[in-house]
């Protein structure tokens, strides 16, 4: 039970800020609060048990055990159990679409600056990561719980589910640079695995868009690439 | 010897491309060369052994206690070790700026998108996190053997040493936003500790500079702002 299971249908917010976050943005999928011995009855307690208690959802103290099995951080002091939830992505509305994403903390933080420039919600292309593993949570810093996604099978079944809408596939085999393309809602911006990058077969789809950059390196982090499309098409 | 000692002089590539990065780039820093019984004497194996002798490095097979204790991935075959560098900053070239950074997966990556958008170089300001962490230079994706970099203990002995320029603090706190401003080289893009940001104080200096985004979260992922602001100032 205390351990973080994949095929499961229960995750974990780990860390007191990620918590709230919860509460106060899915407060129908929290179960249960722990909060460690450890804790000061501050005025985060306070705030902590006021909540729990208005959104009627168990507050238990004392379980150092979960503490251990869950986190190896010794700052942790409250978690948060929740049921994984499911969303609808909004086709009239951008999306970003996340082809066969791999790590974790990429993709918590694709979800951060999804929120920050406001995408309508992501679209994961399975096989994929894991959205719901603890570690993407804590790196979304708790976007997860506000950004729409949704898993996908494959790219096809994505499109077709979709809507009318234009297609910009990032690659560095693009023509076109980000900046010289001005986007028109709704949109879908697409990004290719972190080592592997999205396959040829993408060049044909929509226009795709090159992120300019120097021969130094051979690509951007995919959170970096993703935050930076995010930026541009919304100035 | 062969754990990574952040005081000590040496530290480690761990993998294949992180080595060869490391080779070609910063050849007269690597020390040893250790390669895994488990490679293969393919064309890479090859490679590494002509590449090594013709710089003079010595090639150590069969040595698994480094890979079991530097590694906690099975699929590092290769292993550089290199005495730690210096580097000095090119004043007449743009700097990116890290008051404070805290995190050496973050610090990499900002190596990685720097070299992306030809920044000049790196100024890190102390207390920080170590841009020689095996961490750190993983996530550089080599960045860091080629990227000038230099620590400072204050923001004040930076500025001592830089030279006349323009200074952009980015800052949640400042009026105008980027992208309404064309930088004019030499320039240093100024960026705080993941927590905390900036100090107030830094709104009196050159320009503060904002990202504008939602109120959906709290901040951008430190690396995503550098990147974001190294794009849109080489744009």
């Amino acid at each position: 039970m205390e351990k973080y299971d994949k095929k499961g249908d229960i995750s974990y917010s780990l860390g007191t800020t990620l918590t709230f976050e919860l509460l106060l943005r899915k407060p129908e999928a929290a179960t249960k609060i722990f909060v460690s011995t450890k804790q000061k009855r501050d005025a985060t307690f306070d705030k902590l048990s006021v909540l729990t208690k208005t959104l009627g959802i168990p507050l238990i103290i004392n379980n150092e055990k979960i503490f251990h099995s869950l986190s190896d951080k010794d700052n942790v002091m409250v978690i948060g159990e929740f049921k994984k939830f499911s969303s609808t992505l909004d086709n009239t509305k951008n999306h970003v679409v996340l082809v066969n994403p791999s790590n974790n903390g990429n993709l918590g933080t694709i979800f951060r600056s999804s929120s920050a420039f406001n995408a309508g919600g992501i679209a994961i292309i399975s096989p994929a990561c894991d959205a719901f593993d603890p570690k993407s949570i804590r790196s979304s810093m708790g976007a997860i719980f506000s950004m729409p996604f949704h898993y996908f099978s494959s790219f096809e079944e994505y499109k077709e589910s979709a809507g009318t809408r234009d297609y910009y596939p990032f690659m560095l085999k693009a023509k076109t640079k980000l900046g010289d393309i001005k986007g028109k809602t709704p949109y879908s911006l697409i990004f290719g695995n972190e080592a592997t990058g999205l396959p040829d077969r993408y060049l044909k789809l929509g226009t795709p868009l090159l992120i300019p950059q120097s021969s130094n390196v051979d690509s951007l982090n995919l959170d970096n690439a993703v935050s930076i499309a995010l930026y541009s098409f919304s100035h």
